[in-house]
């Protein structure tokens, strides 16, 4: 660090975002990208918003927001649009947490969330997880602060019901709640139904994963006007431009054909149920997974041996290295011909122990 | 605001950017935008990048900080893309700035300056232009804390050359100097060549005004490796995908044919020494401009009334409401033809006052 890097941040340890290697062909199951492209309507979109480069982009996103609005049977004013979901949820912590407002959230969860406590200096406390990785909804009662909730979570793939949140929801009427639906659209529930019920229910949504454009970088939150009020005072006083014009328009053209997003993740659905016997059928052990992903061990391999293995296989899967889950792997769900290359890249390395 | 939001932003005033009317077709010299639209390889690329847009944009955006680096002389480690410059402005108030380091810039510059300082709860102080509006340097000389300058200055137009910046750089060891150089390419110097003798130097740049790209939202910072490091710190721990890959893509092509980008610019640095004149043969009187824009009054005219008047006549220009600038309007310099309309229309403005 510089001698001029502020004292506050002297101790900030950054988010470490899944390896994104440019020199070799791999199997990329590691950052649950989706594995199929958007339509060629997003490029048709991107091309003609190109032509006018040269003028700044809607500070409102006007049309993106209305064509969302409609496919979320919500109003525009319930909803502020952000550069990826990492910006929203950076806003919501700047927003509805300060030293006197903790952070609630899981031990195991998205691991961006201790990074945003710690640049925004809010104090954090964390929920354990029980035993079997679920989330006990009562932990989350009568909390004095705001509460962050994965779901369905990750990296443990593992959804709480809608009306299991809104138990918590009536239970912290004074506190924001902040649902992370990263991953719903693979079989979850969302809780955007119940935002003019809860005026303490914050949800944010990616087009990243279920609408296969992780890199464009569109996120939103959804929540009541006063809410996203709030959230865009926090816009407009860092980065009113954050969105930019080619992913305003590639968002629209996503949105025009929304079926195809929502067959693509119906067919992830299905690789999963599919993959998730074989899986199984080789001895891993694994949760529920209503996400794009699986969260697995297997008895024989520690988690970390099984991830480096498969990356000499040309294969990547993701691995953290937290002491309840370093037995585990977060496995992303890709088309069938990448899974079947993984099972047999599984199959070698069993083989090969033995 | 919500009853949720915290209570250290209730006094936030955010920026306020300059309209962008969907619903009529003005002539637009209000944000300075470049009026010359990017390359069709620019289109191309972003095309092309469309169709991997379900896979994450690089976070490092090595393509680009390579381009960029050759560009400008500079090694990719004294780099970092973001989301915009006022991405980056924000990074750099977050890393360089804190209550024991208060921020120091002009009392007449970019809006933004006391926003950032606000949102991140720095205090700062400005110092005053003279009365032509000049800066004098020796106002900079031995701050206690982090300056920031706008080179060319925003509103004014108006540049300090390279060695008047040194002058200050030298007489702030121990602080950070932040140069903002959004319109640095339409014939002020740019304080790059600087990076590696002044440790305390970080240069921000911008693709929205000579290359065409505001709707692409991408900025970058300049400085040495240790101040860049810092700065990814900071990044890492808000937003690691901070730039998608249809803007990278889009900068990578841009630059590929930058000297189109430099013709950009000398034109309208043409149109800016033709239009100059004109104006001020009908009674304008203005500082010497060295950006893509204007700052004018009009001895019979107050600014907001010019502004008014242009606007019922589809002409946009900026007004801003301070007190010490109240008279004047900052006029984008567009193409020959949008100047001969502001042109035509000022002059039927003054034939109605007579």
């Amino acid at each position: 660090m510089s001698r001029f890097f502020s004292e506050k941040y002297i101790d900030l340890e950054p988010y470490v975002p899944g390896e994104q290697p440019r020199n070799q062909q791999y199997v990329k199951l590691n950052t649950n990208e989706n594995p199929y492209p958007p339509l060629p309507e997003v490029t048709k979109a991107v091309e003609e918003a190109s032509r006018k480069l040269y003028l700044y982009s809607d500070t409102e996103c006007v049309d993106l927001r209305k064509a969302l609005a409609r496919r979320l049977e919500i109003s525009p004013d319930e909803l502020l649009m952000t550069n990826g979901s990492d910006e929203i949820l950076n806003f919501a912590f700047m927003a509805f947490c300060d030293k006197h407002t903790p952070a609630y959230f899981a031990d195991i969860t998205y691991g961006f969330y201790p990074v945003f406590a710690a640049i925004n200096r809010v104090p954090y406390e964390t929920i354990p997880l029980r035993d079997d990785l679920t989330i006990n909804i009562a932990d989350y009662y009568h909390k004095a602060g705001t509460i962050f909730i994965a779901n369905p979570n990750a990296p443990t793939a593992i959804a709480l019901r809608a009306r299991e949140i809104e138990e918590i929801l009536k239970r912290n009427p004074y506190n924001v709640v902040i649902v992370d639906e990263a991953y719903v659209d693979f079989g979850a529930e969302s809780c955007v139904p119940l935002i003019r019920k809860y005026d303490n229910l914050l949800v944010t949504q990616t087009f990243s994963k279920s609408r296969s454009m992780a890199g464009a970088r569109l996120g939103m939150g959804i929540g009541n006007p006063e809410l996203i009020r709030d959230l865009n005072t926090v816009k407009y006083s860092t980065n009113p431009y954050n969105v930019n014009s080619l992913t305003a328009a590639a968002g629209v053209a996503s949105l025009k054909n929304d079926e195809y997003n929502r067959e693509n993740s119906l067919k992830i659905m299905d690789t999963r149920d599919q993959y998730g016997r074989k899986l199984r059928e080789l001895g891993f052990e694994m949760t529920e997974s209503q996400a794009n992903f699986f969260f697995a061990r297997h008895p024989e391999i520690p988690g970390e041996e099984l991830y480096l293995e498969l990356k000499k296989r040309g294969v990547l899967i993701r691995h953290f290295n937290a002491e309840r889950i370093k037995d585990y792997n977060r496995i992303t769900i890709g088309t069938p011909e990448q899974m079947d290359r993984l099972v047999e890249e599984i199959k070698a390395i069993l083989e090969d122990r033995k």
